[in-house]
Parts: structure tokens; C-alpha cells; sequence
């Protein structure tokens, strides 16, 4: 079994994907096709990342019983959203690497990269308002409410949050929101209706909690080879992330040293990223970080046990929920 | 009669609009009451600017028998994809003034421009998935359609059109698509499903062909206390614009003067805009958009006589096709 299983995922997220594109008007298409490193050509490779959300919206279909047709949308939809904020937040955090390569606002200009997320965010609701009931309805409003609140998250990490609490809240709404709509709409394509949804996307939550915190670990301590992002960007770009919360909250030796390095722009010289990572492991930052996603991942496990029906499509859900920790990209 | 009749309008757009910001996040939703200049009180004004697009989704729904119900929530919907561009579009294109005030980008942060704009647009959908049918299916279908022509619009007038075909075509998308879907909206809220929604979308389009054309004119004509924008401003950040290219292409003595004064920057140094602006005139360029802003609107009100029953709804469509020409703001 693959990073993620292909039993589940299939090979139809990417040929439904290139197929969604043809519906775009052909200059805004062309800024996609940058966007996902694609050439345009039926059976050409497409870079669109990990398809971690489409996964667990294809799988939490199969498992509550779902045939999968509807549930190829919801989780085509719910990758264009992810991708359209992936091109307005790279703008909007100066970043310059993405997927190992140059985001569309670098390549092509500010514009390009608000306009091309404008485009997929509104395929992803064209996507959704295509597929019939009950996508056009239940699922529009799921996907759409998500975005709320992940744009408040968005907004809220560019003020920076303070404290782990503080910072817990910003990822709800950050990271957490859409992978919580992302397995809700794998439940509604599988004709679930009740309460239980709610289960569904407190899994989604949790899952969605450990996967950021992973994401600020591998940021410190991953291999930039493997991630397709710089180094210890968060810190480099002055952003704020679980690790370095956790540490300067620990009251800690190192982390009073910590917060006296980082000053606006220190980051950035050569080889105060790396005395910070550092400082922020003797004060605890990364053991803390590890042990708060593992408890988020144990959270989404427990969830999992009450609401999932026995069978593969559990234990499907189950690898899936494992890999937000267990990854290397 | 005001600027835009007040019984169509009706005071319910506003009062509309104030409810549907509640249902976003706190802090997204101050950089929204910041963009209408809303203090968040339940009676306070808020700055919407003109209202056109939803006036004429309410007048074409009282046109074909509708009875208004559904045809404020579409219009609410258009009025925030408007709004949701503006934010989008102030950012990319640099200006520092809107409704004579500084925009969010401005204000906030350019961050804040996108985020803003990408939560208004959602609102959007959420307005009309919530109106029920037929908003929830083929209006969302009908806005998002639209918002893919209006974004690659905006997307070739950052790629600076070079003639005035190439400019109509750009206008088409920038201006006419959401124009047009205001009307084709309020037909579909009067229960019109047959091929005359064509003929509504038609009309949108002439109309906002000749709204933008005016547009043109008034940035370089117009009284920049009413308009709320700097004067010549479009001359000034080297956009191109009807009476431009008109007078590039027109041949005269005086298009050969204009082209060596548009080099980079030329124009935002004191008194160059005027003399463009002089220039343009005496190469014919503001009689030509002039003119083609006027055979817009008889385009539109020839369509309209062939769709639109006899009475007072056609009227009231005749006085708004006419507000996009005679109109300082």
C-alpha cells in the first residue's frame, strides 16, 4: 500500500480533475495548468499534491456504504478548494516555493495567483452544483461554510496567534474546517442524514489538527527534498507554529533565549533558523508538538470506533488517519 | 425618480445585505463591514455604491411576474460577487482609492483584500443555495458561470488589450458576464425557463458593454468628487480603456503624439494625463466611445422591446438600461 491506499483514491481524482479544467475559460486555464505543473494533454501528469482530502472523502463514502459515483466530485471539489487557498495563502505569505516549484504568483504575477484561486474556487462549487442531489444542496452549503471558517482561520494566522490555544483555534479554521467538509461529503454522498455526521466531522477535525501540527514539524525537522517547501520557512518568514508556541510557553531555560532571537528578520540570517530549532527542542516545543498530534490522531481514532461500521472501509479510514502523522510530505 | 427608482429597489437590499454578513466570522467580517464602510449597527448606512447590478435583478423579475421574493436574494448574491471583485481587483491593480475612501488592501493589508473578497464571494453562494429552488441549482449555476467569464475579463485587462475588438471582448467577460447574469437571475426568479433567458442575458450584456464604456469616459471626463476615484486614474496606472484605444487606432495626427507620450509613467507626471486626455479627444476617441456606449444601449433596448411584456416593469428597465450611459458615478 502506497502513501495513500489506491484501492481508495483510485485513479479517477486526476483524470476527473484534468476533465473539470476543460470547463475554465482558456487564460485563466492556462494559469491552472502552471498552478499543477500540467501541460494540458489527456494523459499527461498533473502535480496536484497529496490528494489527502480527496482520500478521505472517497473513503468515508465507501465506508458508510457508498458506491463512490457522486463521491468522485466531492472529492475533486474539495481538492480545487484546497488548491484555490493554496494560491491566494502562498500570495498573501510571500512564499516562493511551493510543491518544489514557483507558485503562480511568482511566476506570473500577483493577479494570477488571486484570479486562478478565484477560478478554482468557483469550479469547486460548479463541480458540487453539477453532481445532483445531495451535493448541489447539502453539499454546497458544507463546502461552503467550510470556507468560511477556513478563511477566518487564514486570516487569523496572519495575526499571528500568541499561544498554543490561540493557535489551536486559527487551525481549526486553517486546516481543519476543510478536511472536516471533506469527509462530511464523503458521508452525505453515502446517503448518511443524521447526527452521525457530526462524528464524521469531528473526525475530520481532529485528523485535520494532527496533520497541521505535522506539517509545522516537518517545516523544523523535515527533509526539504521530501516536502517541496524551504527549510524552516515558518520561522525564516516569521510565521508562528505549534513547536515554537509550545516552547515559549514552557518556561523553559531556552525559552527566554528563544524569544530573544526572534526579533523581526533575525530568522532569516544564516544559521538562526537552525539555533531556534534547536532552542525550541531543549524547550520542549517538539516533544509537545509530537504529543498533541498524536493525541488528535488518537481523538479521530476513537471517533472512528463509534461511528465507522466495521469492515476494510474502516480500516482504509484508519491508515488514512495515521498518515497525517506518518509522512514525510 | 433617483438615480435608481426606489420602488424596484425597494429599501430591502440593504437591510438584505446587513443579515447576510451576520452569518460570517467575526474577524472576516470586520474587513467586510470595513469595505461598506458599515459600523455593524442594525440601522446604520453602509456605502454599496450605485446597487445597479441588483436593481436589474429585481426589475427583470417585476418584469416577467415575479412577485420579489426570491429575486432579493439574487440580487443580494450578484451585489456581493461585485463586491468580492472590487477587493480582488483594487489589489491587483494597485489603486489606493474606491467609493472615495482607501480600499481593504489598503487598510489592511493585501491579505486581507483576498481574504475579504474570497469570503464575499462565497457569501454569495450561500445566498442563493439557501433561497431555495430555482436559485439553489440553476442560479448558482447561472453566478458561478458567470464568475469564470468575469475572472478571465479581469485576468486579459491585466494583460492590456490592444485594440478596441480585443477590448470589447475583454469587457464582455470583466463587465457584461455579471450584468448579464443579474438579468438572466431575476428572469429565472419570475419562472422564465425557456430560450427568451437568452435574450435577458443579451440585454445584460449590451447594457454592461455600455456601462463600462461609460466608465471610461467618466475616468477621464468625469468629476472625481462624484465618482469617488482619482481622476484620470486609468491614464495615470497605464490601463488601457475605450477611448484609448480608439484614438490609438483612429490614424489622426494626434494618435501618433498620444503613443509617444504612453511610455511607462509618463502620464502620472503633472499635466502628461491631461494632455492625453486632450489627445484623445482630438483623435476622436471620446466621440467613437461615446457613440459605441450609445449603440450599446439601443442594442439593448431593441432587445428588450422583442423579450419584455408591455408595462410598468419595462419601463423601469428602460430608465436603469439608460442610468448606465447618463450617469457622474
Amino acid at each position: 500500500m502506497g502513501l495513500y491506499p489506491v484501492d481508495v483514491i483510485g485513479d479517477n481524482v486526476v483524470p476527473r480533475l484534468r476533465e473539470a479544467f476543460s470547463g475554465l475559460p482558456s487564460g485563466i486555464r492556462e494559469l491552472v495548468f502552471l498552478h499543477f505543473d500540467y501541460t494540458g494533454r489527456p494523459e499527461a501528469p498533473l502535480e496536484a499534491g497529496k490528494l489527502y482530502r480527496a482520500a478521505l472523502t472517497v473513503a468515508w463514502d465507501r465506508a458508510m456504504g457508498g458506491d463512490g459515483s457522486r463521491a468522485l466530485h466531492a472529492a475533486v471539489a474539495v481538492e480545487l478548494v484546497h488548491n484555490a487557498s493554496l494560491l491566494h495563502d502562498d500570495l498573501i505569505d510571500g512564499d516562493r516555493v511551493r510543491r518544489g516549484r514557483e507558485p503562480v504568483w511568482v511566476q506570473r504575477g500577483p493577479g494570477a495567483g488571486v484570479l486562478a484561486g478565484d477560478a478554482l474556487f468557483f469550479l469547486a462549487v460548479q463541480e458540487l452544483n453539477a453532481a445532483g442531489f445531495p451535493l448541489n444542496t447539502y453539499g454546497v452549503a458544507e463546502l461552503t461554510a467550510a470556507v468560511q471558517r477556513m478563511v477566518e482561520g487564514e486570516w487569523a494566522d496572519t495575526q499571528v496567534p500568541q499561544d498554543v490555544g490561540a493557535y489551536m483555534s486559527m487551525c481549526d479554521g486553517k486546516t481543519g474546517a476543510l478536511i472536516g467538509a471533506a469527509c462530511v461529503l464523503g458521508g452525505l454522498t453515502a446517503g448518511v442524514t443524521d447526527h452521525s455526521l457530526e462524528q464524521v466531522r469531528a473526525f475530520g477535525l481532529h485528523v485535520g489538527a494532527a496533520f497541521q501540527i505535522t506539517d509545522d514539524l516537518l517545516d523544523l525537522w523535515g527533509d526539504p527534498e521530501r516536502t517541496g517547501k524551504p527549510h524552516r520557512g515558518d520561522l525564516v518568514h516569521g510565521r508562528t507554529s505549534y513547536p515554537l508556541l509550545a516552547a515559549l510557553g514552557a518556561g523553559h531555560g531556552a525559552s527566554a533565549v528563544l524569544r530573544s532571537l526572534l526579533v523581526p528578520g533575525a530568522a532569516s540570517r544564516a544559521g538562526a533558523a537552525d539555533r531556534c530549532a534547536e532552542l525550541i527542542e531543549e524547550a520542549g516545543g517538539r516533544a509537545a508538538a509530537e504529543h498533541q498530534a498524536t493525541h488528535h490522531l488518537e481523538q479521530a481514532l476513537k471517533v472512528l470506533k463509534e461511528v465507522c461500521p466495521d469492515g476494510p472501509g474502516k480500516d482504509v479510514l484508519t491508515t488514512i488517519a495515521h498518515r497525517a502523522v506518518q509522512r514525510s510530505a
